[in-house]
């Protein structure tokens, strides 16, 4: 599924800013794609880019519009349809994250095909993958492992695509969930992909690259996660990972949907070398992302420090104090290769 | 999916008896519920049950003809959808394990529709599933797992049902794959089944029983294995297996499609307890399950008393040499817990 940047981010009439999470992460990571937001009457969220007319996005450029919000039960309200074929009307494509295709609403398959723009469903996938091979290939990669759901997997990564690229290296974020597929313009969102397929999906992901390039894959779930360990097993198998830093964070006591208790860092770390062997022997653990945001500065700091102590790695919270810590261990990694 | 015997098995015109693998397996298992096979002229293929029209078939009863053959590439060659067509105009249901789904074809939709019969795609499901929740739920639950695909892990399940059956105990076999849901007439190819459903499929699959009723679920590829590891994973955890029962075949090199080597049992073992600690922390071995076709008997004998002495387990041939000790080791498990 490839996405053509530049956006215009639909937000709809959503009454809060949670509900447009999505859109203001693509405009968090990808500004330079985000040409303007369209808000319709009653919108409570602000994506902090300027308001723009469906014709003035397609005057100024843009190709695709991304509805970048959720609503209640995953449904498309009436009024959205509405602006989304009249984005189509215009020849703009339009990808959504919804629970429902686009095809399925007559009125946005027929303006498709008159306008002649892509419809794009990322929570839906109608690319024909093979299943995982599990061999090593050419290029970098790195991946990031959780001790739950939620904890900082993608931005950890975006973070890292960021500072490498900065530093003149060869990075690419590759993105595994729906906001991420926005945010790279590329991927695939594995939870939607037939069980059989996710190792052949993340490949297919992050294919065969150069020697020195450095594929940033974005972790899902947890091996500890009962409801979710076989998607980050599969995903851990097509990505081939070198390295994995894993994600944290500290307060919370059980992992996301369920009652079961969060694995410790160093049960994360186990099992992940445990498991990684079967696909690269070479597999280990480069750094810990803890999302401290419901810490004090003083006590994130000193957290970081017996973690990256305890575990003979560098510990960071990506967000708060940045990753030079994580780069510059993955550029020693690639020196010693 | 609920599927209604009794059966007639349609063979169409399938060049040989591999083709009608999945008809025969039915048969083999399930021969109360198969009135007759339906076999169109050129047919190599024979499941040893009288030839049937499906006008008698209907006389007799039946409720659902079962597409139990594949054809190559997974299409329905067009003097297939006559017979489909003529048997939903009779009033039963039709199911296959097709790649398509019968309904995307639209002689076969309306005569669904006219007829009144239900289409069932195993390959495909409509259920709705709930993502696992991972807590263990009454009654007894035994899982088999592999050291590779195509191992007899449905096989040794199902040699398991009839054996306890036998004995009045109370025992059910909970399908994972296609065979095996027109074999128990429910279940999931939990292989199609989303990635982050896996475990919730299994759950429902296997839902919470009387205590001393038994689950003989059906498992699917090995933890080791590189491209389907994440199913398996996934299973383990939806199953929330008290025991498990390694199944094995000696004789082969790699794993099937890729270039990846064969664990050991012992490594099965270990990492089957490894992982499954997290929703069973009971979870443990029961016996072992060799498929020993390819070896004269006495060296497959010697193998399995080798095996049983080393895992400390009873180690048997499940077609060949029956499976008595693995259901004596389970009756005295339930007996001791």
């Amino acid at each position: 599924m490839v996405i053509d940047p530049p956006y215009l981010i639909f937000l709809g009439d959503v009454p809060d800013a949670l509900a447009a999470k999505t859109g203001v992460g693509i405009v968090d990571w990808r500004p330079e794609w985000c040409i303007g937001q369209l808000r319709l009457e009653g919108c409570q969220a602000d994506a902090g880019i300027p308001d723009m007319t469906i014709a003035d996005a397609k005057a100024r450029g843009v190709n695709t519009m991304v509805v970048g919000v959720v609503n209640a039960g995953g449904v498309l309200p009436p009024h959205w349809i509405t602006s989304i074929v009249e984005a189509l009307d215009a020849g703009l494509n339009v990808a959504t994250g919804l629970h429902v295709r686009l095809a399925s609403i007559p009125e946005i398959a027929e303006a498709a095909a008159r306008g002649g723009g892509n419809l794009h469903d990322v929570r839906f996938t109608d690319e024909r993958f093979a299943t995982g091979k599990g061999n090593k290939r050419p290029g970098r990669r790195v991946l990031t492992v959780g001790t739950d759901c939620s904890v900082g997997k993608k931005y950890t990564v975006l973070a890292l695509e960021r500072e490498m690229r900065a530093r003149g290296m060869d990075a690419d974020f590759r993105a595994t969930g729906q906001t991420g597929v926005f945010i790279s313009g590329r991927g695939a969102a594995i939870d939607a992909v037939a069980a059989d397929f996710i190792s052949g999906a993340v490949e297919w992901i992050a294919p065969a690259a150069d020697p020195g390039h450095w594929d940033l894959i974005e972790g899902q779930g947890s091996l500890f996660h009962p409801s979710f360990a076989g998607v980050s097993l599969g995903l851990l198998h097509g990505a081939q990972a070198d390295a994995f830093i894993v994600c944290h964070e500290p307060t919370r006591t059980t992992m996301r949907g369920v009652s079961h208790a969060l694995p410790s860092i160093q049960d994360v770390i186990d099992m992940t070398i445990a498991c990684g062997l079967l696909t690269n022997p070479e597999i280990t653990c480069s750094g810990i992302a803890v999302n401290t945001q419901k810490l004090g500065e003083d006590e994130a700091r000193a957290l970081l420090k017996t973690l990256a102590e305890k575990h003979d790695v560098p510990a960071t919270d990506p967000i708060r104090f940045g990753v030079e810590g994580l780069v510059d261990r993955l550029e020693t990694m690639a020196g010693k290769a």
